[in-house]
């Protein structure tokens, strides 16, 4: 059965009618572009993920790359797609001519991968975990390692990988121990240590692989700000005969992953023979600073991932919804007349419009958190820039954590209307369940992010950017109001903005009294609250232009998309923004239960 | 590492202090047990779950039963493990003497069970599927099938399955097309047709396996009402030789299942050379009802699966918990300072108290439902047993679907405390989610569940169902009231109680009106609301047993204990209960978004 994937009338809805992509083109930065640029960009994507992604994306779950001397093989799909996702020019889209880019708008590139991410997240991931890579050196490194290692990544010769976490300290970048010892007068580094969860760590695509990775120059100081930096070759060029030799990288051990099986996550070794040579990106301890420099771009790619395994699952369980007979309906059942498709039953619409609401407000969500991407780097004021600076901080947490989260949940759901088929391995959704996991695991937990959210985020500029959001909600609703959206719908959104202003207030003068742990204590309930809301206002800005579609007159085939935005915009905001009450509360409460359990409690 | 599976203090906690297990024993039906011989029974199943279930458990996740020339072969552990089951006494525990039991209390054997099934579920599904299929020959068959099946499946020489649902019916039984055609003074039917999903619907555990199967005589009507239960054996005995020869039962496909791997389901055809012989149960075409009088246990059965799959994972992430050094404390960032173990973090104790809410919450009330079982069969009053009934024909879909979705997203809790080594096989909490995800499709959907209990449940006996949860309830409170719980804590339930009252009156107003599609729209919401209730009820009757286990006076491990037991009922009652005023709303609402939605909206 052919999978869509994606809607794509969803996506020309969100090109053309959601985002303000006409403003954006406005830009200097785009001028190289128009919409029909972006539009060919997007469908040579989406052709892409449906001829020949997708169909390696069950064979590369079944046969994951394996070890081979040493040497991990990949599926063979996987040679015939690399050089593909290369010459779409997946890698540098969003990239400046002067390193090879097309200066794609971020928001553009984001619907291109969503369809890519969809048909296969694990080839897709070898394509994006180079540009993350090679992004760092792009910002961070001299003229020299740009030369040396960039070029070679963003031209797709050799790809690349992010090595920060350490069997010992996992989340806790502070406890990273793998040394780097300077040599004198040679410009490099000798590097000695064990990183796990490496993804993409090797493989045979590429004669070389360029980890971007943390360690600690001898004698630095002990923590967060004594961590550097490197970029460290699989293989070094030998200065003598210009080859490419081993250098010190060894693979130490595959794991073995419950789903993203078409990309090995690798226990790696740096310097087991004390020959493996790194050289510093930027200053000395200043490695995790741009790490988070880079954080922004990167949870959000996690999002898209989210809601992209979402969407895929969202579309298959749909089509099967549509042509499954099984039972009647309610009050008709005289067991003569035929069955009827499973959509017909009011509870499996109820599952289908769920996801409908997790995936769709999910991607418009992302979608704006990479508009606010372009507008942060390439607005032409300096106010306009600090702005969506101020309100990407804010969602990046949230555009990262609900499709993780949510996504999860839609993604059973997909499981769940397929019955007992979907707990098969004859279909599809139950991998897609799988590849959904990590997303909540990987690039921050979803406590981590809570935690950043409320910590950080939204008592930023002394609320500035939590004003920043309330001010485009605003808007929205202003938008709202005059394509006749129902008042009762804004009302509701409106009200639950001054809740959470009320919420954040008195959190915030805790923490500003010096009680942290209260203040945090409901972390998790706060981000869960937080992104209802602002997905509500992802669904209202939906619905606006829904309402403003069909006001222009709509073909029957429009009305019917427009009218299933309107539905999801009222699930969204009957079933959800109501929890936004006893959320809020419940944060605002002394509720201590967890926060005083001791752990011979449990 | 060893997982304890459950915690033993929890299961003494429910048999001495929760349940009124004295009473229950001092009935006529249970005359040959004492709490001693209650516990005897709970410790062999908690050493053989321990010593023999657990130490298999991957190993068959891992090697599931594969074909072999049409025979379906086991993994080799199994071999070992059936017959300790079958000489603990599993499969006839809680049946009469008469048919060769022990008449135990189905409580007391549910807390054995749940051991049982959270070492090894596939283990345990062997011997508990053939207490159901004898089940419906004590209940239904002549003496000549009791003796020619029943007797030999309660002895364990031949297994039982039962097969219900086919390829083109799923869930809608109405559709059953499997025919059986009478043939004149044998006794017997020719049966042909095909059935999916069997679990141990072949093996090699046991000569024979008898399966029993819903089918059609000849010329049935259409319906329900057509539909008969037929006993089938894989192997006949040949009148002449008393050998066992083929019934003409064929394995016809192994599915695939994403857990559960050490059982196999199946697809089998019935008669292929129309000779296959089935013997009635019962009535013609009452099929049906006999299984639905069979419905009940089945269905508190895979909640106990799931409760049980809930806390295996739930031990093992409270271990990993407790010494998988990660991070520091909030305020503590000295670099120097060691990591502290994980459980010192407020959010991951939030997810093991949520965990623990569920799991022991979960455990509790399906041990209350079985009580009510053993009740509504031995109570010695008819009134008493009537009204055991109505309470647990209420509780019943709850008790399934309760566990079966919170369950599973305590499964998922389970994977994220252990991060990224979490989404890997190398440790157990990735297949105990994929164990997971049955709960809440076999035995009926939750959708099916959400519609039995609203549209069947609650309303019996004009309302008489509810009016005895409502008593039970208060009950309760009296108790917690003198046993010094928290007045707020009781006041908060005893409001939820009014609200559910209230709703359900509501919507029942809707179906006696005729609307029967906007009482059952939200039905899933319903069924969520209840829950949150009747889960808050059963830890109100916990933070009861503790606060007097407190008053008596403890040791500190008891203290301990009792505090913990606190502490979930705190959170459930303030972060969970508050949830049914807004779940309420939305079942009284007009909120109709996917009850109109059109199939061409999506």
């Amino acid at each position: 059965m052919a999978n869509p994937l994606l809607s794509d009338r969803n996506v020309e809805f969100l090109l053309h009618e959601v985002l303000d992509t006409k403003a954006l083109l406005a830009l200097p930065a785009f001028a190289d572009h128009t919409i029909e640029t972006c539009e060919m960009y997007v469908q040579s994507a989406r052709k892409l993920a449906r001829e020949v992604l997708y169909p390696a994306y069950k064979p590369m779950d079944q046969a994951p790359p394996a070890l081979d001397g040493g040497q991990l093989r990949v599926h063979p799909a996987m040679h015939a797609i690399y050089p593909r996702l290369v010459e779409l020019g997946t890698i540098t889209a969003t990239r400046p001519p002067s390193v090879g880019g097309a200066s794609l708008p971020t928001c553009v590139a984001t619907l291109a991968n969503a369809y890519l991410m969809a048909a296969n997240l694990s080839a897709y991931g070898y394509a994006g975990l180079t540009t993350g890579a090679a992004r760092l050196l792009e910002s961070f490194g001299t003229d020299e390692l740009r030369e040396r290692f960039m070029t070679r990544m963003y031209s797709g010769e050799w790809t690349g990988t992010m090595a920060l976490t350490e069997p010992q300290a996992g989340s806790s970048l502070t406890d990273v121990k793998t040394v780097a010892k300077p040599v004198e007068n040679a410009g490099h580094y000798l590097v000695r240590g064990s990183k796990i969860f490496i993804s993409a760590g090797d493989h045979d695509l590429t004669e070389n692989i360029v980890h971007l990775t943390l360690a600690r120059i001898e004698g630095a100081p002990a923590g967060i700000k004594g961590v550097s930096l490197f970029a460290i070759p699989k293989k070094r060029i030998d200065p003598k005969t210009g080859a490419l030799v081993s250098n010190d990288v060894h693979v130490a051990g595959v794991i073995h992953k419950i789903g993203w099986r078409g990309i090995a996550s690798l226990a790696i070794n740096f310097g087991e023979q004390d020959d493996c040579h790194g050289w510093l990106v930027g200053e000395p301890h200043r490695g995790i600073s741009y790490m988070f420099q880079m954080m922004n771009e990167a949870r959000i790619m996690v999002g898209l991932n989210a809601v992209a395994t979402a969407a895929v699952a969202y579309q298959e369980s749909l089509e099967y919804a549509k042509t499954r007979p099984q039972g009647r309906p309610l009050g008709a059942k005289s067991p003569e007349s035929p069955q009827v498709p499973i959509i017909e039953h009011a509870d499996v619409r109820r599952m289908l419009l769920r996801q409908k609401a997790i995936v769709e407000g999910g991607l418009a969500l992302v979608v704006e958190a990479a508009r606010l991407q372009d507008l942060s780097e390439h607005a032409t004021s300096d106010d306009e820039r600090t702005r969506a600076r101020l309100l990407l901080d804010l969602l990046t947490p949230i555009a990262k954590t609900f499709p993780a989260e949510k996504g999860f949940e839609s993604n059973a759901l997909a499981v769940q209307i397929h019955g007992g088929y979907g707990y098969t391995s004859e279909y599809l959704p139950e991998s897609w369940l799988r590849d959904q996991k990590l997303n909540t695991l990987h690039e921050g937990t979803s406590g981590i992010q809570s935690m950043d959210l409320l910590g950080r985020k939204v008592i930023a500029g002394g609320g500035a950017a939590l004003r920043a959001l309330v001010d485009a909600i605003e808007k929205t609703i202003g938008r709202a109001k005059r394509a006749g959206v129902p008042d009762a719908w804004l009302t509701r959104l409106q009200g639950s903005v001054t809740a959470v202003g009320e919420v954040t207030m008195q959190l915030g003068e805790l923490g500003m009294k010096g009680d942290v742990d209260a203040m945090m204590r409901h972390s998790f309930d706060y981000m869960e609250m937080l992104s209802i809301v602002v997905v509500a206002w992802q669904w209202i800005v939906q619905a606006a232009a829904a309402k403003e579609g069909l006001a222009r007159g709509a073909s029957e085939a429009d009305r019917d998309f427009y009218e299933g935005k309107l539905a999801a915009a009222q699930y969204w905001v009957s079933t959800e923004l109501p929890r936004v009450g006893t959320l809020g509360a419940l944060c605002r409460s002394n509720e201590d239960s967890y926060a005083r359990a001791r752990a011979t409690w449990f």
